[in-house]
């Protein structure tokens, strides 16, 4: 970790660009939520036909606007970063970057405006929104709940997995092209739509066996939603449980004893 | 608070109307509820084509009995109220006074049927029902557990929308326009439509790639559902748990007995 | 609870029939279980036009068959019952009349076959299959939890409803009758089709102020649907942990104690 | 369980093919995943109309060869089984055979290609998929949690086909043929598709009674998902906590310590 020398000003930008605690740093970091909710709804509203042509120079401006301030800030970021090379290529730093490089690359290819490239990397400015996540500080708990259950959600997703290709399999087989079944991806896929209890109705069963199978993979989704319900509330009672008594131990510092601790569960001291 | 001093009769009225302990105040309770869910079923029907047709007569009759009586008790309550002001600009005054407006701006302006914000009050009076949510008393300990839970339902809320977003984009990049995806904020609403697992159909991918991200759209939204209901539910077991009768047993000084219990499980010293 | 002096016939039969202890009165059980889902099964056939025409004959019989033996049932039961009249005004009385009912007014009135209140009559038959209930002993700790926990499910759907009443409304005046919301009962249907995130699709929102409207009900049905869930599994979870301890009191008799008492909480009589 | 003596070959094979400690084993695992993942891909890629027609040829190769190992591991399998009669008959012996089987027949009988039986048992190879949960150790205490809820579930299960009839037989009558519901086990199909909110729009009620109807067949099944979540949510709790360290302490012989616990929190004695 050997971090460069800082000038005074670069620890200045530092301190209002990544920290969060001084009143400067809340400040920008409120004007950046500003800047990016601002954007999509510019790159949105970009999107629809009518109005993109009768605002057209206006969103023009607009999208230069944002796109000229965010790769100011990226510049600043990587200046006043103490280790820039990990910065760069931290998830944010990508983040970062690919929501300026398409406007650029525009530039640099005009006629370019209707490849498919292009298109795709403009779709990406939409990640700028994922900044926002830096500021759900409130998130933390669930987060962990979301992170102690993750190989159970695992083998429930896989569990779903093995049942819409066994289900899209038997539809492929018992409905068939004609119906609308044209292949076992796109079995698989109605499998999805119905087990999830979506339910389009772009494809829907018409031999009575079809039927008959359709409301099995219903019953059989409405179902197996217990299971990631019951992982998940089960693992976020007993993080909210842990966090009732946060007083720390006399001994050894630990937190995180139950409310009808008398001693510590970890060195034995007395707790009260 | 400077309450102004009222009179006997206004003493009464305020027991029966604005009290719900005498038994005079009770019945007033019941006759207003009946009041506002005939005036609502009265304002339904007169939405139907062929009943309001028929119908005519008795239900421009109706409307104006419930719009008098309404409007006699708006006045009577602020008549009778100890803090005028209070009341008027309280939840529950706006909503009376919403609920008796439209009519009489009908009977101002007779030719102004067609008008769109006349359309738009009368919709208003259909907030008549939500004077019911005065006599939900059970929904206390419900209440308590949504507001408890609100930060962090809150967040989920933004995490839906974010995910939203950035599916709906992909979309708008994957299917275009000839699909149906027509706009980033249309591809947004087929977003929340599969996330929720509402499922309408009116808008479907046709592409294999567009039916995969669909397909993983709605496996989250699957998931996710996991998320508010085990929040709500741990929120729920605390609060439900805390109802345990609170008072320490005076023998020992443990508390969580049971509400029924009568001596206490640790030392079997009486409670009460 | 005058009872009459019964004969040793009536005693042996009222055994067998009402009884579930004796092997007699076990088998007659699952004869009957099986009566009873067979009838249903012809009743089932009977309603597809193809499979009726070809089989008219023996559909016919069956269902005599079925019908002359639930008739042999019900008079039986009359004849062993101790308090006949309290048998044939109780919930399975009621249903085992209606269940026997249709064939024989279809018989009287020949004719009368295309009325409609002979239909309804015929799918009254389909009541029957009530009488499974009756054999479902393991469901009692989950109906314990529903009527434990039918307070609060009442309050939620009644929230519900108001919701329902309030969407409704407002899609009604957004979309209008051009849209296929063609009245406020509609828009109703259209509000409880959308927040249980069934999603028919066969009405749906065409403006953008109505698209946005949906898919706020479509979030508020998503996340609310943690209410009933978090409420049945607290109560269920208690429910649970009560049966933990069955031993019972030495002193009062009582059970329903937890793992950790040592003395009971009804008398203070110690349990170990 | 009279074990055959085994060869060394045959005793070096068994750990390697149905072991999972050593590395040899481990490794073989692993193989056999990737091969059952693409060979059901290569079955999915086949039945895709025009994928089939440009990769004919190598598509039927990669068929056989997955076939030909799979034969390979099926007769090495029963080789080095010391019980073979057992293995055969087993689910997974079962499965190993009739995911090999339809190829060989389509060999056998050449120009059955079009019968019924053929396709279906080409489908039978897709289980080759079910030899995966050999490998989702993680899913023990989430099937626990399942077969202690089983008798739950099945209650539930019961309600809901009873439900469904009843909810349809109500349906079929009052819409009848002319709406889409032309038969009772037609109206059933509905309603499990509205009831699990699935809801996919090909059959919709248009009278106000069947809408009135299938309203309150949403709302219960948008509150009945309450009761599988709540069971499972319930066991899964318990199954949890059961896994707090069971061991009682020798201090004050209390039990339900947390599993990272060193000293008891009742009496500060040590627990190891």
């Amino acid at each position: 970790m050997a971090e460069r020398s800082q000038s005074p000003l670069q620890k200045h930008l530092y301190e209002v660009i990544f920290g969060t605690e001084t009143p400067a740093g809340k400040r920008f970091d409120l004007w950046l939520i500003w800047m990016i909710v601002l954007s999509v709804l510019v790159l949105m509203i970009d999107s629809v036909m009518w109005l993109q042509q009768s605002w057209q120079t206006a969103l023009d401006i607009a999208e230069w606007v944002f796109t000229l301030a965010f790769a100011a800030e990226y510049c600043v970021r990587i200046y006043c970063s103490p280790q820039r090379r990990r910065y760069i290529f931290s998830f944010y730093g990508v983040v970062d970057l690919l929501s300026i490089l398409p406007s650029f690359l525009e530039l640099l290819m005009p006629g370019a405006n209707f490849l498919l490239i292009v298109r795709l990397l403009r779709v990406l400015r939409i990640f700028r929104i994922l900044k926002l996540v830096r500021y759900l500080t409130d998130a933390n708990i669930l987060v962990r709940a979301v992170v102690y259950s993750r190989h159970k959600i695992f083998v429930f997703f896989m569990s779903v997995l093995v049942l819409s290709v066994i289900f899209g399999s038997l539809m492929y087989l018992v409905e068939g092209p004609t119906n609308g079944f044209s292949s076992i991806p796109k079995s698989i896929y109605w499998t999805i739509v119905t087990i999830t209890t979506v339910g389009y109705g772009d494809i829907t069963p018409q031999t009575w066996l079809g039927q008959i199978i359709a409301a099995a993979a219903m019953l059989t989704g409405y179902s197996i939603l217990a299971v990631p319900t019951g992982i998940f509330t089960a693992e976020l009672s007993q993080e909210m449980q842990k966090q009732r008594v946060q007083l720390a131990c006399k001994g050894c510092g630990k937190t995180g004893h139950e409310t009808d601790a008398v001693y510590c569960r970890f060195c034995g001291h007395g707790l009260k």
